[in-house]
């Protein structure tokens, strides 16, 4: 039993979608936030730097007192989750591999698509963890550099979205079973995408798959929040900058009053 | 990615129930089981006993290099788990903290039923970890001395089974609407439990959830077996007694051909 909050974080609002699925299957579990807006997308920048800017955010959530770390980010997953799991003395988990694990028991061709930012395709992280799983996968992974930003500027119902997203998605339309949103931002753009793809093709939500490793997680270690019949959750939401358009698209998402405060790092 | 086999100890055959759940689940992970039919039911032993029996069991599968224990037993689980999670160096999994976890998540009365050996209801672990996790539930817990031995002696579909699970469970029929089998000897008498609790109680088969932890857990600490096109998983049974009983009941509950050894402990 453990009342303290459990940290994410997120170089922006994508992690936030990882946060919904928390407040849906643990609800007693409290939350701290940071989103990392003032230097989103982390996706195009060089691993030195993603590196660097995910330890200031995990350094941020440990003043917090945080029980655990949920790495809402694919681009920060691939770059520094082992690294950090290895230095911390709490459970840290990150979103590639539940996801990739879902895709595998999900795919009935083993054909597997990818979604990602450039810097997650570039890692090649989704191809080596699916193929060290399952060698007789075939992986096409493909980058889509466009779509963090649309979100990031609240324009994720935009007639422009639909044309970024038809015209990104073009080369894996027809191609895959299994398609894996390898971006905590793109379940936002989550309808579009499937209309897209087609409604046969199976959406795998890596942060929505992280969370029954959370639970699994908050349980082997014997981390939970206490469910009294009175619930109080008192969550936290940061940003580095932004806050009215953070606080806008975060309250449109989960669907409640939420108290985001300004944080420099 | 780990080849080793997974550990599973159980007093007997109860922990083939888990084992199943496992081979449904993870194909691709190799399994060596020890049951110690010699010394079965631990149930209604002392807990300086199952303690040291079990510790007997671990070291057994110590020797056979295992990436990860299952104690695939609630007696077990309930009087030594912390214990040998805390100074193996590889992640030791129970089976009451799964159990536990999904009738919370099944119940939508509160009202919660468990049925174990004498020793799991003493221990009073079910309730005080669902209470501790959910303070609001009504959880009645009821000894079944009875069942272990049908089950060890392969009588789960006579009538004399039919006649004891009546007796033995009518003081909760009607009482609960989730029920725990909290011995993972129980699911081999499921339908029958089924049959007297009634169509519209929620059975939880404490081993079965506990394969959902084995994979997160092989996920997290990155110990997934290679899943070649090629499977060979090539199991190992042990029993500390009756090899040619425990190689039926297995058999058949598992249905395919099994090598099973005797070992002396």
């Amino acid at each position: 039993m453990d009342n303290r909050p459990i940290g994410f974080l997120d170089s922006g609002v994508g992690g936030l979608t990882v946060v919904r699925e928390l407040m849906r299957q643990l609800p007693h579990e409290e939350i701290v936030y940071i989103g990392d807006s003032a230097r989103a997308p982390y996706g195009p920048r060089p691993a030195e730097q993603i590196r660097e800017y995910t330890w200031q955010l995990v350094d941020f959530l440990l003043t917090k007192d945080v029980k655990m770390i949920v790495i809402a980010c694919n681009t920060a997953t691939a770059v520094a989750w082992e690294e950090i799991k290895e230095k911390l003395d709490i459970p840290v988990l990150g979103v590639v591999l539940p996801g990739s694990s879902a895709a595998i028991k999900t795919t009935s061709t083993d054909r597997i698509g990818v979604i990602a930012t450039p810097m997650t395709v570039r890692s090649d992280i989704y191809r080596q963890k699916i193929v060290d799983l399952a060698p007789q996968m075939q992986v096409e992974t493909l980058a889509c550099p466009k779509f963090v930003p649309l979100v990031e500027s609240n324009q994720m119902t935009s007639s422009v979205a639909k044309k970024v997203v038809y015209e990104s998605l073009s080369p894996l339309v027809g191609q895959v079973d299994t398609l894996i949103l390898g971006c905590t931002h793109y379940p936002l753009l989550r309808s579009i995408i499937q209309n897209v793809m087609g409604s046969e093709v199976k959406l795998i939500d890596s942060g929505a798959e992280t969370i029954r490793d959370v639970s699994v997680l908050l349980n082997y270690f014997q981390l939970n929040h206490s469910r009294d019949t009175v619930i109080t959750a008192d969550h936290h939401f940061y940003a580095t900058a932004g806050v009215a358009g953070f606080k806008e698209i975060a309250e449109s998402w989960l669907g409640q009053d939420l108290n985001v405060e300004h944080v420099r790092l």
